[in-house]
């Protein structure tokens, strides 16, 4: 089969074998997403070699241990973690530290004609779901989490920074629950997107003018100056939602999260379950975030593409 | 009156008019204390000059809106909000923008014959805690905060950083809490004192073997690198209670708070009632923090004193 792999710190299309692990379910991929995390990973991010791809919706090909799933359209939850360990017992398989993540830690990826994931990782996608929004089960899955890790209320006051897919998903979310929500970021046409949901989008530019407004801001930038930005945007006793993963090591001031008593909450993943219900209500806008599909076997020229500036979501279509 | 003074980037003892604020309470102070925050200050944090000290216990002289607490022995909490503001408004006036702070932002301090403060600041000292006890109001309130800021069980697995005064007062507000807390310093005779304590010492060297066991992590080393260990001391999803200000910006690994999911929560000051409680019924040891005691005139030799390798807390005695 052919796979997006990333090996000997080359990115290529390769073929490979199909996957053979029979305590696992075999998903054909239908369609798969490219997010900023596999931009990282092919500059050397998580030191991952082998399949890319975390983002995907696919079929159930076969199932040993539940074969009336075998044909239902499925996306995966992306960590599977040992089962054994205290973590794994108390649900929390995102956190076990022998875990595998696919696409991203010792398990090949989404970008492939098929993958294979426990079944207890699958869920089933409702019919009223398109294939194009499914994908975006994952990454909505992970900023919605933020309303479950701080309390977010009608008048919370809240800014997300970067006008990203990521930093749009945020706001989107955040936007569910307050209706005080801000987008900061640098480009106009990304923040019209939301602009018709509800929620402020403001040029980095003139965000000075928001010091110390806010309960919650949300650090979705990528960059080191988002940090710092984000400090500058709370009131006291605000919370920071640190979202993106830059490399190495950031400067901070330290004393200032003292001082103002501020709060910083590492959020990576978030449950599907909740993700999947909005995309079936049509809470969230996805589409607008796509920018392009290739097929597979234009996937190096897709990562190419997703790199570019101004560009969003880009897709890969796999299989029908 | 004398006055310990920093002015024009210099410490000196001084000799200054009495304070005359016919809207604050006027108050002699007995004894006061020298902090780590009073030696930060003379480095040049906080940008503050005039008297310094924050810590101390007294006796109300004059207090115009209250003049039934006159003769009263006291000690005070630090911040002077504006009283008109919404943070001062919802009884926050320790995060209020205008804030005056004793000894630390625009408000002449403790290590002086007389100070004053509104009457709303003053607190009465139960007879059971004794003048030198009650030196420890401020610095055990601070303390005491954290678990007032996150869920401490009895099973909570604990560890502070850093065997100072501040460390051993976090340990021992924790150890009121939890079954479970490790003080973590580089010097034997330091965690001597709180073994009777039913705290666990361990020293620095030995520490990494504790790594990734503790739901809570507090650094109040006052080192840059005290802030990655506790990062490395966390379980997934810990906490990582940040108490120390130390200078300038620091370097950290942004991303393993986002991988972890860990929550950082920064800790400043705290409230008195509590402290006192906990003094009152000596449920925490400060008198094992004393070590050495100098009269006011001698401040600057206290001052050098507190400087010390292996000297706790210096206090001063100014008036009887």
């Amino acid at each position: 089969m052919q796979a997006l792999r990333f090996t000997n710190k080359k990115l290529k299309l390769a073929e490979i074998l199909k996957p053979n692990d029979k305590n696992e379910a075999l998903v054909r991929v239908v369609k798969s997403g490219i997010c900023r995390t596999d931009l990282e990973i092919v500059k050397g991010y998580a030191n991952f070699a082998g399949t890319i791809g975390h983002e995907f919706v696919g079929v159930i090909e076969e199932a040993k241990d539940a074969p009336n799933l075998v044909g239902k359209r499925v996306v995966g939850e992306i960590n599977v973690g040992c089962g054994i360990c205290d973590l794994c017992q108390s649900g929390d398989a995102r956190h076990c530290p022998q875990r595998t993540v696919l696409g991203i830690v010792g398990r090949d990826g989404a970008h492939a004609e098929f993958l294979t994931l426990p079944t207890r990782n699958l869920l089933e996608v409702p019919a009223e779901i398109t294939n194009e929004q499914a994908v975006f089960t994952e990454p909505l899955a992970a900023a919605y989490a933020i309303t479950e890790q701080v309390s977010i209320k009608p008048d919370t006051k809240a800014a997300v920074i970067g006008d990203g897919k990521l930093g749009i998903l945020c706001a989107q979310s955040l936007a569910l629950k307050s209706r005080n929500v801000v987008l900061i970021g640098k480009h106009k046409e990304k923040l019209s997107i939301i602009e018709k949901r509800n929620i402020e989008g403001v040029l980095l530019k003139h965000a000075p003018k928001l010091n110390r407004q806010f309960d919650i801001a949300v650090e979705a930038s990528g960059s080191e100056s988002g940090f710092n930005f984000a400090l500058d945007l709370l009131k006291p006793r605000g919370k920071l939602i640190l979202k993106s993963t830059f490399h190495g090591e950031a400067k901070w001031q330290a004393w200032r999260v003292v001082v103002d008593e501020i709060t910083i909450v590492g959020s990576r993943c978030g449950r599907f379950v909740p993700a999947l219900e909005l995309l079936k209500n049509k809470a969230v806008d996805v589409e607008s975030l796509i920018s392009t599909e290739f097929p597979l076997r234009d996937g190096v020229k897709a990562m190419e593409q997703a790199t570019k500036k101004g560009v969003m979501k880009v897709l890969l279509s796999i299989t029908d």
